[in-house]
Parts: structure tokens; sequence; C-alpha cells
């Protein structure tokens, strides 16, 4: 009945009048719907807007949104091309019964869709294109004048980044007021919290696309603690957060490049409690159509990341990953895809969290892919006129990032299913596929040699290897010379059935990549 | 009117005529009561039996169980001493309706009740004493010749441990048959699986017991892996399993000294799913009156420790424990007490867990303190009588009990609340309580000397500290000399006003001892 219903709808669709809307989409675009609406009273408080989006007998339901001066808008991401039909639902008769159709054409070059969880523990673009998350942060990034926001984009153009971490809210700057404010009033604190500003939420999803183009997730925190009541979006009403958070899901949920923050550093908003933390997941979830990633982000306290809508885990710790046996630990615990999107940051402040050297930043990547998880990269140096690319963006002074694309670089040639660790709880510094694919990092070890010796699943006497040297820090790959055939060596361990070893220079930060031969 | 009933329920117990119970009770003791019954049908499946306990308004259900030719048991632990009373309910006359009175007297000596949760992440015992954990594993020693059970008591009297890990059913071993079989029947697998074999169970109740007079509480483990399909146990049906949970319940859970742990390895028991022991877990809880600790240990896959039926996370984790910093991480994750049961054994087989040193094993139980957690002991030697502690129980052979003694002596000078870690992700190895008491551990590093400085919580300059260097390995305790009274050193610190060192001796397993002074 529920299936005859459709087809009907679907039918009665067909046959009616559409407005046909100029321009194609892609697969996985964004297609915007602009309807004219009222404008007296409040349209934020009064208006509801919403629309079906059919095709054939899949239908997927949208929020709309007032985007100020009359204007309405329903923003829908197609998963499939061909002809896609909506009709629209509003308590306003203006924006009520509207109805359209539009053909979403193939996806174009660079466009892989959302990115999924993939298997257990890691994540691929919906076309199944594997996703090896190297992220960074850039807390205020967007709020920043024009100049520094385009030099931030023109770096992460050149960098090594497919995800960026970014504030909604402005952070709270003496010394410097953000252009715009998600609120209509006036800083510091005479807000209308019933009405939205659509002009900082213009400018926000015009970043978030910038980034689409560019092919980075954008990781957008709903909620932080660094305004400390200047501001005071962090200490609005429950109604009001609730309000908010489901504007801006109905204005970028159709940005396929977006995942959900709920917040950073969750537990330093000490006036939330956890099950207002919940509620913000549980709207998120249910508002949002595409099911975008989800997650929240501690500073002492973790959240509790089994809970149902938490599609993976985000984590700061300063310590996880600075060793593979470490990382593996949140991996073990929770059956998710583990990002450790804060491991203390590149830099050199006075700050204990802003302090690593760019060898110790990459070290941390390294561990935590031999972990089979992943890290977050940031910089935070002193400067005279106070920038940062930590706060603001604009330039990378560091050392990491050339690292951390030739990381990016190994990482892609890699399984597609992920790098699982091979042998957890021995020191078995190897990840990858047993019998396949083994990558193993060094970190501060200075070997000169290593057994060619491999932990056993998977393997039989008499499979052949080859084996090149990895320099992680100087981006060199060196292949080993010959083939390593193997023979079982204990219970534990399969290896060369010559004895041979791989020489290795005696600097810190090596890594062997070793892939079966046919 | 609940009130009323009650007390009218109570009036009416107190004038009735009672069959007074010989024999004292103690509180947190166990009162049993028998009561002739049926010996016709099958009375394990055919008869239920409970009864209500009440003191006041207060009241307690608590299962029966049958005991064999024609005996009914009820057993019941009461927390609070003076008259009780009960009544019977069965669906068989000759047991329902029957009353009693008893009065519980004081506890004696060393019985402090059971052991419960204190605050997020430690134990203490119901009358508020600190439970220290220092536990030890000795699978199948309830299923050895009387003798070397006796040895197994003897040596435990006369060691560190605090807690044993123990199975209910016998663990294969094929060249040793236990003397007696949880079902009736005859092994290796012609089981009547409806019909238990008491004697099988008084004599575990009598362990229990032994545990309990010598002030060690049992970590009974209902399923484990080690049968192998052997007898069946690890594979009978899930109304089996559920039947058999129901009557260990009904007849241990009076017992004080009692912990439930669900499975050991329970992820090898791949017949199981994850359902089954949620439960298993349910069951436990809802038949267990007191509410003693439940948890359960795995191998390579973590169960889900958030769950609201966990009362305390049990871990086998083969590196977890070699750092504070890793070992730190589990609490992190769990708002419970944390053990990890099985951190590798001490010994010197040919399996990669049996092979730490002493002094590993040793330093398992220093990193898992400060790291604010509790860890577990065994030890297998390889015998020609095929005998180990870890196995078969009988006597210890390693050295790793007399520092564990001295470590548990450590602990008990600790705090009652517990030790917390003081700044973590900073390789501080210091646990106990901000400003009040430091106990730091330096394990494998030989520092010939340490800057006094304590991290900054609840410092404030002119506080003044003594100091003892502790050798975890050769026992010992030396004050160092003079008070040392700090000042703020920077952000993170406060350190000795002067600039003093405290000297150490250049060798591995040093741990310091800072206690303010009034």
């Amino acid at each position: 009945m529920k299936r005859l219903l459709a087809l009907l709808a679907a039918a009665l669709l067909s046959t009616a009048a559409h407005a046909q809307d100029a321009g194609p989409v892609e697969r996985w675009g964004s297609k915007e719907v602009t309807l004219a609406g009222p404008r007296d009273g409040n349209p934020f408080m009064d208006v509801e807007l919403s629309a079906t989006f059919r095709q054939g007998e899949r239908s997927v339901v949208v929020e709309g949104f007032y985007d100020g001066q009359g204007q309405y808008k329903l923003r829908f991401m197609p998963d499939a091309e061909g002809i896609w039909e909506y009709e629209t639902h509003s308590n306003r008769a203006a924006l009520d019964g509207k109805r359209g159709r539009f053909t979403v054409a193939a996806a174009t070059a660079g466009n892989h869709g959302p990115v999924r969880v993939q298997g257990l523990h890691h994540f691929s673009y919906e076309d199944g294109t594997p996703f090896w998350q190297v992220g960074t942060t850039s807390y205020g990034w967007t709020h920043q004048p024009e100049a520094v926001e385009r030099q931030t984009l023109t770096t992460l153009a050149a960098g090594p980044f497919n995800k960026v971490r970014m504030l909604v809210f402005p952070n709270q700057d003496v010394k410097h007021q953000p252009p715009r404010f998600p609120f209509e009033g006036a800083p510091p604190k005479a807000w209308d919290f019933s009405r939205f500003n659509p002009e900082f939420f213009r400018h926000l999803e015009q970043r978030v696309g910038d980034l689409r183009a560019l092919g980075i997730e954008a990781d957008v925190i709903l909620f932080h603690p660094y305004d400390k009541g200047y501001w005071g979006f962090d200490q609005m009403p429950a109604d009001v957060n609730q309000r908010y958070v489901r504007y801006v899901v109905a204005r970028l949920a159709s940005y396929r490049n977006v995942w959900w923050s709920m917040a950073n550093e969750f537990d330093y908003l000490t006036k939330k409690q956890m099950p207002e933390w919940d509620r913000y997941f549980q709207i998120v979830q249910a508002r949002d159509p595409y099911q975008h990633l989800r997650s929240i982000h501690n500073a002492m306290v973790l959240y509790d990341h089994h809970k149902p809508w938490v599609t993976h885990v985000s984590v700061q710790s300063g310590a996880i990953a600075e060793d593979f046996e470490r990382a593996v630990l949140f991996r073990d615990v929770y059956s998710r895809p583990v990002v450790y999107d804060e491991v203390k940051y590149e830099g050199n402040i006075d700050r204990r969290w802003g302090q690593l050297s760019a060898q110790e930043m990459v070290l941390r990547f390294w561990m935590g892919a031999i972990a089979g998880t992943y890290v977050g990269h940031s910089e935070i140096f002193k400067d005279p006129d106070d920038m940062s690319w930590l706060g603001k963006g604009g330039t990378l002074r560091g050392e990491s990032p050339p690292r951390l694309a030739f990381f990016r670089r190994i990482l892609s040639e890699s399984p597609p299913e992920g790098l699982e660790p091979i042998d957890k709880w021995q020191e078995y510094p190897f990840a990858g596929k047993p019998a396949q694919y083994y990558l193993g990092y060094f970190g501060q070890q200075r070997p000169e040699s290593w057994p060619f010796a491999l932990a056993k699943p998977g393997l039989e006497d008499g499979m052949k290897f080859r084996a090149e040297i990895i320099d992680t820090w100087n981006m060199s790959i060196t292949p080993v010379e010959g083939v390593f055939e193997i023979r079982k060596r204990d219970n534990y361990s399969f290896a060369d059935k010559n004895g041979r070893r791989i020489a290795l220079p005696g600097r810190p930060y090596m890594a062997l990549r070793i892939v079966r031969l046919p």
C-alpha cells in the first residue's frame, strides 16, 4: 500500500506542470531550490519548510531554511544520476506544494561523494575510493579578513591535508573582531538569538564549498569553549542551541564534504551536561538526510563513543599517538574508525600542547597508521602579529607538511581496505594486510638492520616478497635488492629462508614496505 | 500503604510460631536455611523456591536451590545486624510458607563485607575499608586432588594476593581427570544437563568459603573456552547456560567474597554471540540480591564495558600495563575501576604470554597503579609434572610475589580514596592525591637524581613535603633527609625553593613517595 501510494505520488508529480529548474547538478552535488515567501513576523521562528525529493520509489525529506529578505531555500544532495522530482511542504501557502524536477549528471572528476565508514576501522568515499585521513585544524580560518582566508585556501590547495577541523562560531580574540556574527544584533553580547544572520552562514557555506572544490573534507565543529562567555555563543539556552543545530544542518548537509563534530573540547563547556550532547547528536542524526560522519572532540573527559549516533572516534590525547601500542588501544575499544584529531601541535609556544618538533608531529601520524588509526595535525608558532595556522589559518611555517604529503602518498599506495595491525602486544611495528602487504615503522629507534621476519597469520612456506626502505623524514624510497622467500621460523613467525637481514641506515624515522610477489 | 503492609507482615511474622534457627550468623556472613522437599521428578527443573528475608521495612528476595537427596537450601547474606525474619515461597506445599527468624551479630575481625566500587575508579569493602586489588589467577585450582588444593590455600594464606580468578568448569587437561563434574552423567560427554551434581558445587563453595576465611576475593569465572568441546561445557544449549548461571548465583551469591566474571577470553567461545553475553550479565544482575561485582575477560576482542551491567573493567592486554601512559587510557575510556587481570604471566614457557621476568611482572603492577588502575598476576613455569600455578595452583615458584606483597603494603599506606594520576600526557610518573600524597615510579629508567618538582594542581607556595626513596625490587624504603618547601616554578609546576634534587641510586624499579607535612 505504501509502495502504491509512492508510485501514485510519483505519477502525479510527473504529470503535473513542473518548474523545470535551470542548470545541471552532478551526483553528490548540491541542488538548490529558492522560493519567495513571507518576510513578516519572524520567518526563522514562524515558518516551517521542507521538501520531499523523489526518484522512482526512493524519497528523501530535506529541511529548508530562511535565507533573509523573503528568500527561502532547500538544498539537496542527490546520490544517484537521472531525473529527480520534488514537492515542498510548508505551513505557509506561498511555500507549500511547490514542485520541480531536475536532472542529475554523473559526478565530475574528483567528486567521489561523501566519506563513509568502511569496514570497522577505516573510511572510504561513497564511490568506494579509499579515504586516507590526513587532517589538520584551523579553528577560526573562516572568521578572518578575505585576504587571509584566500591565503589559507592557497595553502590548503598546495598542502597534504584532506580534512580541516573548523569552528562555526568565531573563537574569541580580543585583538581581532570577526567580520560577521551568526545572529542579528551587535557584539559583544546584544544578540537576538531568535534571528540568524544569513550572511554569516552564506560565508561559511562559501568556505565549505571552497574546500569541497579542493577535495578537502570540512569537519564542522558546532560548539566550542573558546568564547568564554565573551559573545555568549557558548552559553546559549538549550532551545537556541537546538534551533541553531537544525539551521546549520539544513544549510550545510547538502555539501558532500561535511563532517559533523558536536564540539571541540566538549567537557570544557561546563554548563552543558552529557544528555545535552546526546541530544545534539540525535538532532543531527535525525535531520541530516545524508548521514554525514558524526563525532565529538574532548579535552580531559572522553565522550562514550560507543553511543549509537557516533560514527567514528574523534579524540584529543597528548600521549596516545606517541607509540603504536598505545594508539591501537582505542581502536580495540571502539568498533569504529579512530581519529586522533589532536595529539599536541607542532610549534614553539610556551604551552606544552604547542611544542612538538616537526619530527615528533610526523612520528605521530606514522605511529597512528601502524595502529590502524588516523591522526590530525596543526601548528602554532610565536608570531608578533598573533597569527597561527591553528587559530586563524594563513600560511604554514612548520616542517611537517611535506613529510605528511609523503606519508599520505605511502598510505594511498596501501591496500584499499586500510592498514590493520598485524601482531599487537608484541612490539611488532607492522600493519597492513596479512600475506599481502606490510608497512613497518621504527620511530625513534635507529636499527642498523632488520631480520626479515613476518608474523604468522596467513603465511606459508615459499611465499616471496620484495622490500623497500622508506626514510619518512627525508622522503626517500629505496628498493632492497633481491627477493625474500620465507620459511616457518617458530610458532609466531616466518623468516627469510636464508636468514637474510635488511640493512638499515641507523637513523630514526625509518620505515619498511614489504609486498608479496605473485 | 506499602509501608503499612510491610509492618503488618513483619508483625504477623513476629507473632507466628518460628522455626528459630540455631547458630549465630554475622553481618555479611551466610545464613543457610535447609528444608526437606520432594525428591520425585526432576527437582532441578520442577521445583521453584525462593524466600523473602525482612528486617523492619527492608526485604530481600533470595532464590533457593536443590542440593540433592530431598534437601533444598536458601542462603542469605545479611548486611545489617539485629533480627531478621524470612518466609519461603514455592510451587510445592512442603517448601512454601516456611518462616523463621534469626539474629545477626556484628562482623568479626577481618570481615569488611563485599567489595564495592568506590568513586569512579577504585574499590572498597562495604564497611569503607579500601580494597587495593592485588590479584592472581589459578584457573583450575578447585579441580585438583585434595592435597594440592590444600597446598594452594597454604600458598595463598602466605602470599600477597587478595583476589583469585578461578573457573567454575574444569579446564581440559588430558593427563588429569577432575575429581568432580558439574552435571550428572559420565565423562567425557554423557551429561544430563537437566541435573546438576550438587557435590561438585558443594566442593566449589567450600573453596570459596576457604578463600573468604583468608580474606581473599573469589573472581568466579562462569564460562571459559579451555574445554574445547572435550566435555562440552563450552557448547551447552542457551537454556542450559541460563539455568546454570541461575544455579551458581543461587548457591554462591551469599558468599561476600564473590565477584562474577561472565567468562575468560569470552571471544574464544566462538559459538556464543554478543547478545548471549549480555543475557548472562542480565541474569546475574537480576538474580544476585547483593549486586556483587560483575565483569568479563577478553582475548583479542573487547566487550563493551560501558554497558550498564558491567561494574568494573576486566581486561587482558599483553602490552597495556607496560607503561602508565598506556594503562591510563582504558581508565579514561570507562567511568569504572579498571583491572588488567591478564598482562602476560611470569614464567619460562615457549608461549609469548608466559615469559615475563619477575621484574617485568612487578613493573606492570606499579605501572598500573601509577595509572590509577589495578593489575593481575599469575605464573607458569615448565614442570615435568605439568603443574603450574596458572592452571592448577599448588606452590609459587616465581620471584614476584614477595615484591607484590611489598607493593600491596605501599598501596595500603596510600590515601583511602585511591591513587589518581596527577598529570597525564606529560610522561609524569606520579599518582596520588594533589597537594597531599605523591607516589612516583621510574620503571626501567635509572635516574641518578630527581629534581623535586610537583605538578601544579592544588599546590601553593610554602607547602612542605617529606620524601622517601622506595626500591620496589629490593623492597626497601629510605627516608630522604630534610624538608622540601615548594615555590611556583612555571605554568605547570612547583619545585623546591632551593632547587634541591633527590639523589637516586641509578638502578631500575625505583619509586618515590612524597607526603605533605602539616
